[in-house]
């Protein structure tokens, strides 16, 4: 059922422009940011096994999954671009604690081992066998990165361990993973090592998830852990984002490799109900702070959103997952709206603070409006600034490995053609083509490709689905649906032509009836406040408006200026009905770049007049 | 500091037209669907003294509260109409079983006696003097329509015993009550029976709260019971909706009577902050579930509104009291247009059933969203019909008694004029007129007034703020403010000119903005998807759209009917915008009689384009 192989980072290199820029960010800035707040709150202790009650900073039942995560960042960087020696010494040092301490039969939990030894594998909200899949990935990556297969080792013998207690003995206290990602971790280890072992057990985990009465948090149903009913049952993405999404790559993995039919009809089932009915604009799922999880079809909220980081990005690897599955340029177009917006916004400029929830708006007045009730009692609303670290700090490694394999995202092979699913100075070597994209994208559309030694037959480019007019120089091609098939020549280029326009979502979405958001090719932007000094919700704009591209000493793209309207003001609560409003300048910078200054209001929708 | 005097429902009779209709439907139905339902609940067995643990029905802190409002509302109904002896009957035993209860030294609550005799005031939460308090005004209520002394001879018992244990002692485990309430009915026992002892006690209540550090709810802050801050010092509406207009009532009271300039000045500090920034359009107060608070400035959201029926009631007694202050419509303005709408909304069209929260919107879709949580974790929002009688049951014999009393609303004295608050078929007879109006109003604003052995200079009318244009005839007038100064004959006539408006809300209340409200008078109307088949949020409206008035058969009012339109549906979930939509007939009916058909969606604002 693999129609499209996806070509991993390790041949593509991050050249220049926009993204060379974030690369460098992640692995320059924000690798170590992370490393040094996992230091400072005991985090990358727990894999050093050097816990001592009471001395101690309490280890935490999630931790070894912070500290793999920054683990599996810093090996793709290593096996892209060598380097990190001191990081390397440190891992190989949580490696050799690991070995040491890792149980006779296997078992492998930093704070069940050190914490707990008498509750391994009794409760299944706590996430050990999610921390033994994140060391599986950690391990993988490191392996390949450094040929160092003592890591990979301890986690095979981990494996066994889980084999044995989940599927042969089923002694464990319950039968599938609370919170899912050894799936995905397992069917990696059969792709890296070719043990089928491992994809059998991957297809246990996933075939028993939702057909056993198991133990779910005291708040949760059952469909909160996807495990309400059998997989291939699910039409609808529910429960927590973070848990449907890392399920819902695992489950798209397993059916392009299995070939399994109904499974795949699942994922894209499950794909189409986020794509179509519960995704901000941003690429941000799961709009509950309420169990981070999603609700129900067009609930899209604004003030309240969630949108975590962790979500997004998993959402993106699904859907990377997805794009094996056939042409279907949606999948990239997704992931492309995850890659300029939720994942970009994740970070501060800086590089060195992480949002675990991604706000849609900011209303500073609406913060704590239940003054009469003690703060731990008030209504939620995402916190205003970015932070270097979480109590619960998944998103900022996520953050650190998501933008190490940004390459992935970037090209694939169909049959003999060669399919570009990203745009940006970025090239592609391999055995059969030396390809170089020349590119300011996204501050605008031209990419000048450059070929050499190409055995393709075809190079396939997608047309995003932004872009309505496109030209094509320097080479044949044939518009076929959302894809522009091109006869490669040495040297073409396309121009898909960027100007800024504004978007409105579907009528069901009652966040944002009679709203519309501006985009710029991908890039979705907002106003702040600190640049329109204005009640941002009372603003409007008319469809038909000039924009004036503004640069920005702080990033690449442009801010846009237009002209727009305030509501007049007056000094009563209500009063008889008019049109009257004032013409204001509006200053729109790209959504991603928010709340990098002072704390103030931002909006995405805004009124249209 | 009385520049006005409320003239009270003793002397006006509710002839016909809208209040007659309205006024009977509570005479003759919701009084015995209150009594049936406080019945099968074991409220009434309360005050009957026949607890019998692990026999009798689980007694609650408040429901001597409950009864003694019923209670109170007969009492109106009796001195105005007579009758209801099986009733006085019921409530005669009640006082018996009082009067054998009540403690030696004058205490006197059915849970406390019954239930938990050791913990008599030790806990402020608890409502004793909250319901000591309805006790009295129960009392009083009684003892001036049936001339039986008993009841108010055991209140006056209770509050020696208040007295003695909160002002002479100090024994109590707390200094002011909870909930207010007792302060507003010392302050009636004052006026009742001229002793003097109770106005101190009242002002002892008042000037003590906010001086002491005092116990609350676990969950709450010193606002919560207006408890943070001595009261003169208040200057925004905060905490607990009806325990803040409880107490504003009892300040302003204090303040007439006593000519305290600063306590007044407080009063009107409170009553232009709720006016002008923190109520809905329907007079509905306290917008937060949360505690059942007021939150900040101009937060006044639609879907998840609280507004309960209690504190609308409480915020038209606050007005009716502050109207004494001085001339000023504002006041009376705003008894409208609660009288009108969220009095109005609070029971259902047949009378037996009633509203604690007051929506200003329904969304089915929302409710219940957070499907992968257990249902008791989800967001609150409002229930979407009208109930009998709840666990806290405080709103339905609170509408007994406000609609028993309706006849308080329309006149007061001026000097020596005759000031005309509100309109309706309602006559006044005293020693210095038999002043008679002849009027459908709200269905139109004609009034036709009759006036016999007329002792008064001028008869001064409030011209309602959302009048603009209006026509005298048969009389001498100047219009001075919001007010028509007639020289009084024997007949003359008014029309305040009405037809159906919009209105908007101040820019600040992001709920509201782009949006508008259709009024007819002081009338809210509203959408109902039954009549309105569409995503009430996907419609829109011009300002300049004609209406057609539409007979219902169900109440007096006319529905209304325009043009609008609705957003052009499609598929997928964002779009490049437009300005398609299509033209639909928009049928809106008055805002009170909504919830009464099936359960559907409802919105009162409604974008403009």
């Amino acid at each position: 059922m693999q129609k499209v192989k996806n070509i991993q980072f390790k041949n593509v290199d991050i050249e220049g422009g926009f993204w060379k820029q974030r690369y460098d960010l992640n692995r320059f800035v924000s690798i170590d940011s992370v490393y040094n707040r996992f230091e400072d709150t005991g985090r990358n202790d727990a894999l050093r096994f050097n816990y001592e009650k009471g001395k101690s900073k309490p280890l935490h039942i999630y931790y070894d999954s912070d500290v793999a995560k920054w683990i599996e960042a810093v090996s793709y960087l290593i096996e892209k671009n060598g380097g990190y020696e001191k990081e390397q010494a440190e891992i190989d040092k949580m490696v050799d604690a690991m070995a040491e301490h890792q149980l006779d039969n296997g078992y492998l939990n930093s704070y069940y081992i050190q914490v707990e030894p008498d509750k391994i594998f009794t409760d299944r909200t706590c996430h050990e066998l999610y921390c033994a899949g994140h060391l599986a990935e950690a391990a993988i990556a490191y392996d390949r990165a450094t040929g160092k297969h003592k890591f990979l080792e301890i986690v095979e013998k981990y494996m066994d361990c889980i084999e044995k207690t989940f599927i042969k003995d089923r002694s464990a206290r319950f039968s599938t993973p609370g919170h899912e990602e050894l799936e995905i971790a397992l069917i990696k280890l059969y792709d890296y090592t070719g043990n089928k072992k491992y994809l059998d057990m991957a297809m246990f985990f996933i075939d028993t998830r939702g057909t056993l009465e198991e133990q779910e948090y005291e708040f949760a149903e059952h469909n909160y852990a996807q495990s309400a009913v059998p997989v291939r049952d699910l039409d609808m993405a529910e429960g927590h984002a973070v848990r449907a999404v890392y399920l819902y790559i695992a489950m798209s993995e397993a059916a392009i490799k299995t070939g399994d039919k109904n499974l795949l009809n699942a994922c894209e089932r499950l794909f189409n109900n986020i794509v179509n009915k519960r995704m901000y604009v941003t690429g941000g799922i799961g709009s509950a702070k309420l169990g981070e999880t999603f609700t129900v079809d067009y609930d899209l909220p604004n003030l309240e959103a969630y949108s975590e980081s962790c979500a997004a990005i998993g959402l993106s690897l699904f859907a990377l997952s997805m794009q094996q599955s056939g042409l279907n340029a949606a999948y990239a177009d997704v992931i492309e709206k995850i890659m300029y917006n939720n994942m970009l916004s994740s970070t501060s400029l800086d590089g060195k603070a992480f949002f675990y929830e991604n706000p849609l708006e900011f209303h500073l007045a609406s913060v704590d409006k239940e003054t009469s009730v003690k703060p731990q009692f008030r209504s939620h609303l995402p916190i205003r600034h970015r932070l270097e670290v979480f109590a619960c700090s998944c998103c900022p490694p996520n953050v650190n490995r998501i933008f190490a394999r940004i390459g992935d995202f970037f090209f694939s092979e169909y049959g003999d053609s060669l399919v570009i699913n990203q745009y940006g100075a970025v090239s592609l070597k391999n055995e059969k083509i030396n390809l170089r994209m020349k590119t300011d994208y996204p501050i605008n559309g031209k990419v000048k490709f450059t070929l050499k030694d190409n055995k393709y037959s075809k190079v396939i480019l997608r047309k995003p689905s932004w872009c309505d007019q496109f030209t094509v120089d320097g080479a044949k091609y044939q518009l076929k649906g959302e894809y522009i098939q091109v006869e490669p020549n040495m040297e073409f280029s396309v121009d898909f032509k960027m100007k800024p326009y504004f978007i409105q979502a579907n009528p069901m979405v009652r966040a944002d009836n009679g709203k519309v958001a501006l985009m710029y090719g991908p890039t979705v932007y907002c106003l702040e406040r600190i640049d329109n000094p204005y009640e941002l919700n009372a603003l409007s704009v008319r469809l038909k408006t000039k924009f004036k591209k503004i640069k920005n000493p702080n990033y690449l793209l442009p801010d846009l200026e237009t002209v727009g309207f305030s509501d007049e003001a007056f000094d009563s609560l209500y009063r008889k009905a008019n049109n009257d409003k004032n013409p204001v300048k509006l200053h729109f910078c790209p959504y991603w770049t928010f709340a990098n200054r002072e704390e103030c209001d931002m909006i995405i929708w805004i009124r249209k007049l």
